[in-house]
């Protein structure tokens, strides 16, 4: 007889399932007040900490207070993300729903993305610690890789740097590893400057070092020097003489430019030549 | 007695399999539902957070609909396949069919692809952030990699540029990782003049400045300059003069073809040489 | 006694294997029947709808037969391989063989290849993409890498481009990451062309545009211009005046060649030198 | 009491392993059988299949036995590796070894030696396409990265490439990615030659193309031209003009070099010049 | 009847759960217990170990204090972490909840950031290493990569160079691979003087080494000759004879420059000459 | 009472454990007996065919024994260590130790080396198959990467070249991926020299060819020609002709250098110039 | 009634616990016994037998005791934590913590680590082979990458080379892939010196080679030669000819320089000029 027995299987409903299905619900429950208690108990803690850091990172390092809301902000949201994952993932595993299936759902997806998105990532950890570590200002000129220029914006994501022609270059932090900042202390003012091979050398110093000083009392961008440091070449039609000074940030240029017309003018009135090229020739008849 | 009696197995059919089936099947009805539940409540609130959150975007960015629409469409989609590939994992698991061997056999598969289309997942998401950070507009003038043109189109997964040659050049976005773009504000216009070592540098300097404010007086492109900012090199032939200005975006070019033609016809004017290059002959007899 | 009870083994096997073991067989049964027709189903309805997807994709984007069905057929065969692969896997693991061997010396085996294989598999990826676009079509003049010529097929596994010196290059799609196509519009003809200091710059610039606009009168293949844009550069023997052009796509060449004879003409007629390069000669005995 | 009560042990030796023992034992040669039974049938099927496939493309392709016959065998053979490590494996699983162990274990060792061969593989998945596809022919004059010159031999690992001045490249397969096949059609011969800016440029170009048109009808190697195509480029010191032509195959050179003597020779009885560099002297006196 | 029978219920809620319960509450105590002991005991043996080491590391190495603490720190600081989340990991264990989940999902947070921070331990670890085996000091005078100046500071994560000009490069420390140091040790001195094809180099040799054993006795900074090594190159227009020094460290520019000027003015005294470029004409009327 | 009953604990000792124990000891004893066997006989077979393939190899391939036998010993070692690897694991598992844990254990170690061994793995595997397919012999003259010179030795991690200055070359096997080998055949002696302009190439080619004839009759090292192909260039100063020849392996230097010592000379006798680089001079006033 | 039934429990904790667990205790005691035993026969048999290796190899390839003590060292270092870790592991698991935890812990973390420290464990397997293979002795004067020197120390980690200006070059072993080693045999002089194209090559050569047999004869750092091979170029203003000598190790530079001298001395004496660049002037009126 293949009629099934309806009451056998009504007595065993009754017997068996409920009374342990109860108590596994209370246990549920438990558990899950249990796990959603430890959840805001260790958010709310990790936070209050989190700030506290960010608080005393602020005060102490003399950031400015825009600058640690972003870095705060940030640690905030990715501690906040992390635990709520492992939460839902706990709660889930409490109802016996085999959360392998959806971790390894999630870990193809996320391994594919993360494969394309691992620019992103590099980008933003780059970021935080270009943000931490205050390695650029707005406003300091700076190189990095191909580009130079003031820096416009120090972004999470990506930095922005206006060239000095009018371009703007967006370049993501993940390619800024090593990086030049030309806005950090005093500069060098360096010319390089070429006097004949028939001219004295000591004579020609003298001059120069006069023309320098006269030009370190006139301007108070120059910090120190400039110097003539001595014969930096014996060049193929001249012997080249170095000068070298410091100014203040920013200004190496304008005194740069300024010790080129002093110095050059200063050789011209001394009479000591700053040769064009020299060649020998030596002719002879075709044979 | 090897012949199967049937009797005991039919009592066992009877009395055993099917109550306990009949409530599997009852909670794996349940599940499901819930499940699709779940899965439409999910859904219907993530598209309508996601809705809310693109017309903030769009109203706060001021960003074009078409743009924003793009952004949003991809953004759904993402969130509907994860979802549905989620669901229907869970369901088959409800059935006890081993998912493992399906995640298996599409991970293996995913991997294969993935490790090929890496660069595909790589483009759509430096895409998304072109798109959303608003670093290229249509019609913009900018450099990337080698390619330097006007952007015709910006897309999820390239970009097309127009050469000044006329070539289209279709570049990926994972290949757009610096970029610089030129259409982002005033440009300098640069010229670089060499006068003669003969010269004085201080009339020359006059001289050009005058031509200077006289180009400024007649072009409404100029904002700021030209100015002759000094002594830039003592080149080996001439004294090189630095003249910058601040153009009107695009106008860079035709300012600066215009004070070439000027400043060259204000130093003739004038008697100042621009100079050919120079040699000094020494001649010897052969010995 | 170490004998063994063979009436208490058959008794055994009478009693207990055979009655649940038709029933795995039959549940079995009605599982891979159920597994097929769920085959057959998804198959039937994925490939109905891609080809009504392609067929949309044809009419909609103006694309040849021949190439909307090189991309079905290749969409088809994906998907019907990864459904195959996936009904095998799922009907041994109704019978009870542990998949997991045949996955996993499967996993090894495709890992191993995949590494190796790993560039066909970006080839045809990326050769979908091209197909899909059509960034290329065949008889296009295109860049890509070190190789420039006339595209004469494109794959799913790699493109043939004809350089102009006749040699075949065979590309890999892989390798076409950034394409520059010099065959989408108009093209420029640009010429650069010196004058001597000693010219007056608004007379060269008259008699060249004059030259020019006889050259547009007669040269249909001329879309605008030619214009004498103005002095490019203060060269060191040259003031250099650039000229520009737009002409159709592929005529470039013969207008710039045919330009560079009329202007050269142009300014011999009217006394204008194009010069050759200049030096200053400075003579000094040795001393 | 410690002793051992081994009339107990016997008892329960007796009573209850050897029946089910024996017919696991039944079932495990069953299914040993059967898996050797299904190996055959797969690997005798897959074997006829590859074998028929082969001898098609064979003669749809017009390939030469050999080649087809090194494909055959590389396709049977990996085929039937992989379907004898799954025997393998399975047979051992039958009798309850863990094969986990023996796959972690090959897994790790073919992990470890897979880095390192991955070149290997690398190198035989491109020669099988190279030899699939025809792509190259022994015989045929080839670049590919560095290497240039007549293919001696294309292998499943490396092809072997003789180089003009004697030397033997061998280059893996896996880096000719892209690759210039010089010997798939007819070949440019392009001259570039320069003429006096005092010289009239259309009695040259009819000069040229006098010689030209002697030339081809001398030379049955020159399938189309030679032409002067017009003004290449205004040089420093002379007007370049560009002649093209077809040739055969491997006659470019040929071509090219009994061109230049022709036009040189030309030029020559017509008073045109070919001319030096030229350079405009000024003399100065030294200040 | 489907009414639930809750005295069994109670029944067995009475009977079963609490005392094996109760029981595992106990052993799960006693585990906890030992567990955090055997935590306090390795932390604690560990660190003191750690702190031993760098003790003796620092008296044995001579290291500054500062630089010890830092490495002392940071070893500590990781062993702590690690042992921490070993012992979490462990305790929700002892409470049944299943870790694989917590661990799958901090393994996937972990990877992915672990891809994008891959930088930064590798930072670490290589700074580690820089301050473990004092390959940098700060002071020196240092080149890596394209970064050349003064070390300012080693840190955990990146080097701060001063460049001569001024600039502040930050190199992470992960881009130090090859590394020289310029202040370990003497350096040397190296001029290259050419002289005459028409002078005698015995002579020339003679003068030269004079020059420079005044210049040795004159400057305490230089170590070792200056000597006249030979011939270093029979130039095109020059002998060139080379000089070697060796100076104390830094001090090699100086003595250069010095010798540059002593044995420009010995050779001039001596009527030895430093010859220009020279050239042969050879004057050919034009045909 | 809390009293451990120990007459219950002893009675269940000996009524349960050891008859169970005892059978699943010789069930293990039989297993690893077993394994052994298998092992043994594995082994045996594998070393046999190898020695029998090896000595095939040797016979077929014209090998050296040393050859052979580093190839021998290297199959067998990697065979032998990989069935031990097994055979230990097996083992441990018929005892019940988790092998997982060393299986795991190994695998981190063995990744983490393996990372950083992986180029002694990819070193062997090159090895392997240089030596395998003879492509450098000891006494070789061979390029690879930037490395050229005479092969001293080939192993299985590194070859070494002896440069022709002297230096010794270590290069790891990896390194040789494309390679170039000079002593595979006869080599090409190729020498451009340039006539005058104004000579007639006819006569020029004549002169040169007789002198090549002269040459070929007197060196036994010349084995085809040398013959003048041709103008290779219309060079700025001299019109160049290009002879080729082909020569025995490793004379090509030397009679290159013959060539050029005949062709000058009888270039000489006939008249015939080798031109120095020309100028055609302008002189213009200064204005 | 809720109340819990203690007596029933503390029956059920006499009765069931403690005689199980006590076996259990008794036999995990027994294996923890077994395995410490199995680990110091492994441990102490593998030092012996690595002892004895590194004895052989020292007497064997001559290899100083101390370089013989670092290889040892490290071997026994690295085969005692790999035990140590196995040993914890499986003590571990007699016990029935679940290792996975701790091990997929470390697995994380080492992973984490691993990426970064790559680099460390590629250093000290390279410096590992460099150690056992000689290739570099301590004075050596070697060449890698772009670092030369001599070589004052090779240790697991990094090599240090003294570059010739006093730096000292800190180079990490894993960038030695392909190494130089200039101390491994004689070297090569090697000296091209140009005559003028009137002079006669065979007096040339003559007067060159009796120079080179006196050179050569006077100093014993010459092995081979001097000899003059040929002629090695026809320039553009000379015909160079080249001498080859093998000297002592490090004495090619001074051989060099003593040939220079001594041939263009010989040269001078008998009246054949080494010429300066030469250059065709033809003189053309400005028309």
């Amino acid at each position: 007889m293949m009629i099934v027995n309806f009451s056998v299987i009504s007595t065993r409903l009754i017997e068996y399932e409920w009374g342990s299905l109860l108590i596994a619900l209370g246990i549920g429950l438990v558990k899950i007040i249990g796990l959603i208690l430890a959840y805001l108990l260790v958010k709310g803690l990790g936070n209050r900490i989190l700030s506290q850091t960010f608080t005393n990172y602020q005060s102490k390092k003399n950031v400015s207070p825009g600058r640690a809301k972003t870095l705060e902000s940030l640690t905030k949201n990715v501690f906040g993300y992390a635990l709520l994952f492992i939460l839902i993932v706990t709660v889930l595993q409490v109802f016996n729903y085999d959360v392998t299936a959806l971790i390894a759902g999630a870990g193809i997806i996320g391994l594919a993305v993360g494969f394309g998105a691992q620019g992103l990532v590099s980008d933003v950890v780059t970021g935080f610690f270009i943000l931490l570590e205050k390695q650029i200002d707005v406003g300091d000129y700076i190189t990095t890789g191909e580009f130079s220029g003031i820096c416009e914006s120090v972004g999470l994501r990506q930095t922005k740097i206006r060239g000095f022609d009018g371009t703007l270059h967006f370049v993501p932090n993940r390619e800024i590893t090593s990086m030049s900042n030309h806005s950090r202390g005093n500069m060098r003012a360096l010319i390089d400057i070429g006097i004949s091979y028939d001219d004295d050398i000591d004579q020609a110093t003298k001059v120069l070092q006069e023309a320098c000083d006269k030009a370190a009392a006139n301007n108070h961008q120059i910090i120190d020097g400039p110097n003539v440091i001595g014969v930096q070449q014996l060049g193929s039609s001249d012997v080249v003489l170095r000068i070298i000074a410091q100014t203040e940030n920013m200004a190496q240029w304008s005194v740069e430019r300024e010790l080129r017309k002093s110095l050059k003018e200063a050789l011209e009135e001394n009479g000591i030549e700053i040769p064009f090229p020299h060649q020998v020739y030596l002719e002879k008849k075709e044979a």
